[in-house]
């Protein structure tokens, strides 16, 4: 996997070429990991869709639960997806987001399944038809921040 | 332009098929102009990228900046995109978000980017290199909300 928080000699710039601070590894992944709502973005039919998801960060691996049948279930055939999150501050025009590019796919053991269901929280939207798990095994992890002007 | 709000018949149904509240197209057009951020999903070498916007509804087009010779611009070349909006309410696990699906073009009308100029807040990440608006004229508009169960 490729973070485009690191450069080749493995150092992690201060900002990047608009003049946003660039997020290590380690911290995309703690505020993914910490973020109750994220967004996968996918293709089908040719359109481009965004859902919001609630997820789970599993290592370095996104999982979230999807419904038989669903757009989200027939991108997850090993189809390219996107994974966003974001927070932003009206007051101080600030914010950051984070980005995870990788392949999705269903989750077709018992064994991983049954270790999501342990950890994850209720649904928040009940689903009356089987539902799967859903991981995007990731190639880029980046995420980048507004820096808030220095006061006075 | 279709919305799935609409059913064949021309009325609004109460809930999805998974028990989530349909906003109607003006609801969703409100929440979007109310909305300071949101998010343009696009593809770009084959790879999905979701990136936050500050954007403007002028109508029913989305339109936000971007600067020349980045991956959005690349992508406002006649291609299909999605532009995203959401809130969520961690303590009461409701939620709703509005999905855009439409065309993606730079706005090469000079009256046009003034009005868009005239109308639109500073920008929060200071751009030093020249930037252009992007509208993306929706095909679809589409909008969901979790139902917060009733109290007792």
């Amino acid at each position: 996997m490729t973070t485009s928080a690191r450069t080749p000699d493995g150092t992690s710039p201060a900002t990047d070429r608009r003049g946003l601070r660039v997020l290590d590894l380690e911290e995309c992944l703690s505020r993914i990991g910490h973020a109750v709502l994220g967004r996968v973005a996918f293709l089908c039919d040719g359109d481009v869709v965004v859902l919001p998801v609630n997820h789970l960060v599993d290592g370095t691996t996104v999982a979230f639960r999807t419904t038989w049948g669903s757009k989200l279930q027939l991108a997850a055939d090993g189809s390219r997806v996107a994974f966003e999150i974001d927070a932003h501050d009206p007051e101080l025009s600030t914010g950051w987001s984070v980005l995870v590019q990788g392949v999705a796919h269903l989750v077709d053991d018992a064994e991983t399944s049954q270790r999501l269901d342990e950890r994850a929280a209720e649904p928040w939207v009940r689903l009356d038809t089987p539902s799967y798990w859903v991981d995007i095994r990731p190639d880029s992890i980046s995420g980048r921040e507004i820096i808030a002007p220095a006061p006075g």
